[in-house]
């Protein structure tokens, strides 16, 4: 595999984007490690500005743009954390944003888009979403902004993986939940671009998909980037009906495997990171955790793991309910 | 004011606990701002070992035992976070530990306490559970570690302090939620002996009490430390019968203020920490958040402004209930 990134794409993204965004902690997170005898860790992007990592991606995205660009405006769709990040991104630089949700999406991201600025448009399901955006990008003369598959986005996300890369100088486990797997490559390809990957200080990447929206465990069966029919998880960020092309070309290049979790395992991770790590999670963000809980990356005891908790944007019933309904672990 | 403690003992039993602790993060949090037109950050105890601040003082405590004290073995009485502290800090130590909680206390926190290898004993309301750590004390030959007025545990929370301090090098706020007042006394000692209460970097405390556990508020009006009668606030950290004797001397030579908030005052706070900054705060640790909300703190426009979310440790059901109940803010 060519890859379509290079090192200083993502070294450039990372100084691009560092200036605006927290360097989020990694909060040790020994609960986890009890039966693995592994030492875990949290890679806080719920702790994010806009409470998610796609900050990352949009902000490097319209930071990409040139004048003319940023002066038609920005349109993208989202289940609500790119929508957000895109909103807040497009308001730093002055630029108009249009952001199309599925009509399900979360009220407290629609609300959250809303008061950073974006216009936002609810519009059918995931894919009638995806439709309804392009349809607009023509019709308003926007400039669209894709949510996980353009290079500008996989760059800018790559800067989660050089902040684990220097807080863990040594080799580890890396696992990342899989949407359309922007992140996930970001941080593989800047992992691999600074020779991580490989060596006696080599990172393993593990991507983890809700069983319900498994759009990236397909295409490594099926060896393209696949596209789902339909989705059903209560992770809407994982919950792209397609995964992306570029984003599948790093998963399949760089990436070790990538493992499901059911909503009840997502639930019992919300619940089990609000209980013992004091952390909001929404299901998107507790997927690895979860992954780990249920045992189902192959961990090493020793080994120093890390869980990225990619955000933490949940309306407060969902939040209720993981903490009612959650399994508690152990 | 003679202080008790020299800014020596606060560098020392910094150097002693800082080695088993989390330097927790201060993260910054804007929407508090919004209104004031301050800067305000969060010091998150809640992310702290055993999930509460009460570690530092402790484990202060424990270290400054001598070897024949150790094997005796240590009682206290807590309402929970100083149980599940000592628990954790005798386990480390390799002593014996036994704690006396309140029958009413927080099942999580009576859990916690076991689990860290604690001998748990439930009596009574608060003013009976201490009088029932003094009668097993004699009965049992144990070490009694006072829970907040002991110049060792003050010493200890001394460290938070000294963070914050690093971490705002300018002048500031720092609002602190007041049980006996240990934490508050250590701070305000701490920021003291370092020169912080004065001069071009002054840091001002201010303390956070619930209406229905006004302690310290009562012992400035009263100008001694004051007992109370009873207490009825849904903060079980912050409602011990009494001020301590210590505590009372630094708040009232180093405090600025100690103001009050009520329950549905603090759920709001609860709610808003949980939905905003994604952090999971307990009643008490969310007082300080809450006293800024409602601007009982007279801040100033452009000042940094630290609240100390002193812990985490809460149950499901309450969490739920601030979710459902927490007034939305602004």
């Amino acid at each position: 595999m060519n890859a379509l990134l290079t090192a200083e794409d993502f070294a450039s993204a990372r100084r691009r984007v560092a200036p605006a965004i927290h360097r989020t902690p990694l909060l040790s997170f020994r609960t986890l490690g009890r039966e693995s005898g592994t030492r875990p860790h949290l890679k806080c992007e719920n702790l994010q500005k806009t409470g998610s990592f796609k900050v990352r991606g949009a902000l490097n995205a319209i930071a990409s743009l040139g004048p003319a660009e940023r002066a038609r405006g920005v349109i993208t769709v989202s289940a609500g954390n790119h929508a957000q990040a895109v909103a807040w991104a497009a308001g730093r630089a002055g630029a108009r944003a249009v952001v199309v949700m599925p009509e399900r999406a979360s009220r407290t991201k629609v609300a959250a888009a809303e008061a950073y600025g974006a216009q936002v448009v609810l519009h059918g399901d995931a894919s009638e979403a995806f439709a309804e955006a392009h349809r607009r990008t023509a019709a308003e003369d926007l400039v669209f902004l894709h949510p996980f598959d353009a290079p500008e986005v996989v760059a800018g996300h790559g800067s989660t993986g050089l902040e684990i890369a220097e807080d863990v100088p040594g080799p580890g486990v890396i696992v990342v939940p899989v949407g359309g797997g922007g992140q996930i490559a970001g941080i593989a390809g800047a992992l691999a671009g600074a020779g991580r990957l490989a060596g006696g200080s080599r990172m393993r990447v593990f991507g983890v998909e809700p069983v319900g929206a498994p759009s990236m465990r397909r295409s490594l069966d099926e060896g393209r980037a696949a596209r789902l029919d339909r989705t059903e998880t209560i992770a809407d960020g994982l919950a792209p009906p397609m995964a992306g092309e570029l984003a599948y070309r790093y998963v399949a290049g760089h990436v070790e495997d990538v493992v499901l979790v059911s909503d009840d395992e997502i639930l019992a991770a919300m619940r089990l990171l609000a209980t013992r790590a004091k952390l909001v999670a929404e299901p998107s963000g507790a997927a690895a955790v979860a992954a780990l809980m249920c045992g189902r990356v192959p961990v090493r005891a020793g080994e120093t793991v890390v869980a990225v908790v990619t955000g933490g944007n949940v309306d407060g019933g969902m939040m209720a309910r993981a903490l009612r309904e959650g399994t508690p672990w152990p």
